[in-house]
């Protein structure tokens, strides 16, 4: 289910706190005293103690915004050590979006993001092939080609981490972007790239999962929006969607369904992380929908 | 989805805490304030502020039992006027369930009540017919025979209110009963009836909803578990669920499938209600899913 | 489920034969030997019998293109008088799209269309608003003004028809088209216009059936793609989507998630109808998903 | 989807012809043909070619009972070498029900057995565990303690098939039946055992997958009826269902929301087999739904 905090066509002044520390007796009070005091009217409240691990995690709606610096410092104060605590506009992210052949999730990036319903902003479209080149500047959005062809891979990503850097991007999204990336690239970022993998992870890893989905006969394929990490296909998952299919479904027909599902489970999973609402601990997230 | 707070098969030794009342700012500071003070650790918190009306709605799970009086006491004193508190240990409710001649939604309940996964103790069955005395003997469970035939409902509901009330019940599920009630009865257990409508409301009210929905050729059939209040068909819905149809559906196979629909409602809208999720407002409900 | 039965970019080779009769007894071998003898191979066959109305549908799928028009005629000699039979090459339909000012619907539409993947081909988009130019002319299509201000009903439709009726379009899309037709206009394009609501239907009929829904506080709000006949959201259903919500969504946030759900159901709809997967029978349809 | 072929408490009447052979050109004219000639009516007929592997799959169901035999060879003369024919009444099979200690789905099970909603009469049930002996009587049926405690695995196997041949079951159903059975049991029984897997498989083979599950951080957990073959877990799919879950799931809190789903993806295999809307065609399926 997607939860939809914002209004449709009007300015946004809503400030979301995010918070992520040790757990311990007596936070919440803590900080919601701190928002009291500061007059702060909470809208919305979300907190997830995990009990094994001993974190604590909250998203705190409020509903105008003041100076983010200082409210951040006076909430740092009743945490524990080693907290991180952000507060932030209501979505407003930056994004660079990573593409190589497949239009659907990107032709559904940009139509959001030219009518203003992304929760984030499109700096720029890079792709290791020139394909989608036509559709991204329809939309007035810059392309970048970065081939990866006669280069190591080493070449090729440090070309890529040069086309990035200059946008300070809040998140990379791989849009069905088909080039495996190194550790060191994955670490230049971390925690900032959002894939779409075309398969119901843990199932079917790696590569052409539809064809092993169709070999193997199932009869729902999935698709899995994860942060990448250091692992392939092994990062915290932040949403995952499925789609029946039956025995009539050619491969082609798999890949054909599987497009719909990977476009969709994409756009929530930005969704659900341009608005503040996915935490990282370990390889796991915590999601307050 | 269904948030599942409770292990399997240990002893219960969460609480609950339900709070409703007139929104302010600093509410939230000043309940958990009184937790902290109190040391009791917030496993999980659910908080929403509907600002249209200006209602607080909160439900704190606390990780042992304390003397409930008194927290509802200590809360209370730092609540608006005419708050509401409550402070249930997880799911321990009484209820009674009246039926008619439909099995499928009470085979479910006594199945779930004999291996202690109801979340609630099924005190007795009344049914209007004696079709169903078999199955609900057969799980040890009292069965009460309340005929309406040849008596005005006056007479009829004064006998069913007579068979009730010795049992003091937290909650009166309706089974697929299928008389309509009184507004008088309707009070006397105002906010404490919860019933299964066979069509996805406010399609289909009233008597047939399957033949409506056959004769209008609709391709999902749906099914809602609301509170009983003066309207028939218009209480606050709990939980709606739905199930795809086709065209080769004939009439009995739409009341086959819908059957399926009904049983996994109620039995969702009795997990929320009795582990203190839901919350009446008006004439909807606030559900920390 | 969506069943896909085309490939993805390669050239469609493919034939859908639709028949539509009364029902009698050998009618499947009638046909099939009519194509087993013409040397068709059957790559797939739905048939359905509706036994109250004594009508027989079936879809079959055959693969490699002949002469249409003489297999049309083989096929009518072994049916029933008045039969309906039309044999069509796979997806290959025109379409005129209409619309008001919001965007979700035609840029999905406008997506497909621009990749090749709608199963049709997009001659124009008409919207009584402008807004809607810009997003239409960056894929190249065709867009037209027709404004329904200061003008009576019988003018402005005047004008609509006289749009469209040059372009000979198999189908007419209202895709979020917010002017209720005429019956005269519906008749002149009878079983040709296929529309989206955004509701459950028969929920919330007519107007802001969101706010409809927000006000009854439901669980799941839907929307229904039809063809438009006579009666205002009365026509024949051809797919339903519904998405959950919970008492956290605002008035806008259900019309935010509507429209998700608005563009996935239409999207569907006209897939089916452009694969020739649906049937028409009195007020109802016959689909093979 | 599940399409319901029957009415409710009505003497079954129909019947159901399953075909599977080699594919020719002229296969659906023939047995049309047949069936013509013989006076049936079809009601409805799937039919589904597996282009890669050259095969005819047909399910037929006519609408009143003839002499079986007859027609199964009247058919079998039409139709390629090697063919299979089946005609049955439609759900009228007979079933020996595995199960170890959990009792969620047997419960099911013996519900639709005692009110005649399963499609398949309830032979007995056999435990390796005393556990589920009493619900199982409380429903008069037989139940076998089948311990497998200091026995080797081969001792165990002949007990179980000494007491499961008597009853000449035409399915054995294995829910949640925790003993992985050797090849030559299943051998014995080829095509003829479906079991319940509580995961979506291929993700998470074997053991705890609940386990594995929650250590992923899956944000959806499935469950998997299959008919078993020699490999763990790896026997054709008959059907797969879903339900989402979150990071405030413990390990048992997905344990217990696995629970309803395996209880309903068996439940649907179940009818899908009964109604004979499965086919085998090596390690996959065709559903005819």
């Amino acid at each position: 289910m997607i939860p939809y905090s914002a209004g449709i066509n009007k300015p946004i002044t809503r400030m979301v706190i995010v918070i992520q520390c040790k757990d311990s007796v007596g936070l919440v009070a803590a900080i919601s005293t701190v928002l009291a005091e500061a007059g702060y009217n909470i809208v919305s409240m979300r907190e997830h103690v995990d009990q094994e691990e001993n974190k604590f995690f909250a998203r705190i709606v409020v509903d105008h915004i003041a100076d983010q610096r200082s409210l951040e410092n006076a909430i740092e104060k009743v945490l524990p050590t080693n907290a991180v605590v952000k507060v932030n506009p209501l979505p407003e992210k930056n994004i660079v979006v990573l593409v190589t052949k497949e239009y659907h999730c990107l032709s559904d990036i940009l139509t959001r993001n030219h009518f203003k319903t992304l929760g984030a902003n499109v700096q720029c479209v890079i792709g290791n092939h020139p394909d989608l080149k036509n559709i991204t500047e329809r939309f007035d959005v810059p392309f970048h080609l970065v081939s990866h062809e006669n280069k190591s891979k080493e070449v090729f990503e440090a070309e890529l981490v040069a086309s990035i850097l200059p946008y300070e991007p809040d998140y990379i999204v791989l849009a069905k972007f088909m080039r495996i990336l190194s550790q060191e690239f994955v670490t230049t970022f971390m925690l900032k790239i959002i894939n779409i993998h075309h398969s119901f992870l843990p199932a079917f890893t790696g590569a052409n999962p539809y064809r092993q989905a169709y070999t193997r006969g199932v009869k729902i394929i999935g698709a899995t929006a994860h942060f990448v990490t250091n692992e392939l296909d092994e990062g915290p998952i932040i949403t995952q969607k499925i789609i029946p299919v039956n025995h009539s479904f050619t491969l082609s027909d798999l890949v054909r369904a599987g497009r719909e599902n990977e476009t969709a489970a994409l756009a929530k999973a930005m969704q659900l992380v341009f608005e503040d609402r996915v935490f990282v601990s370990d390889n796991k997230t915590v999601v307050f929908e």
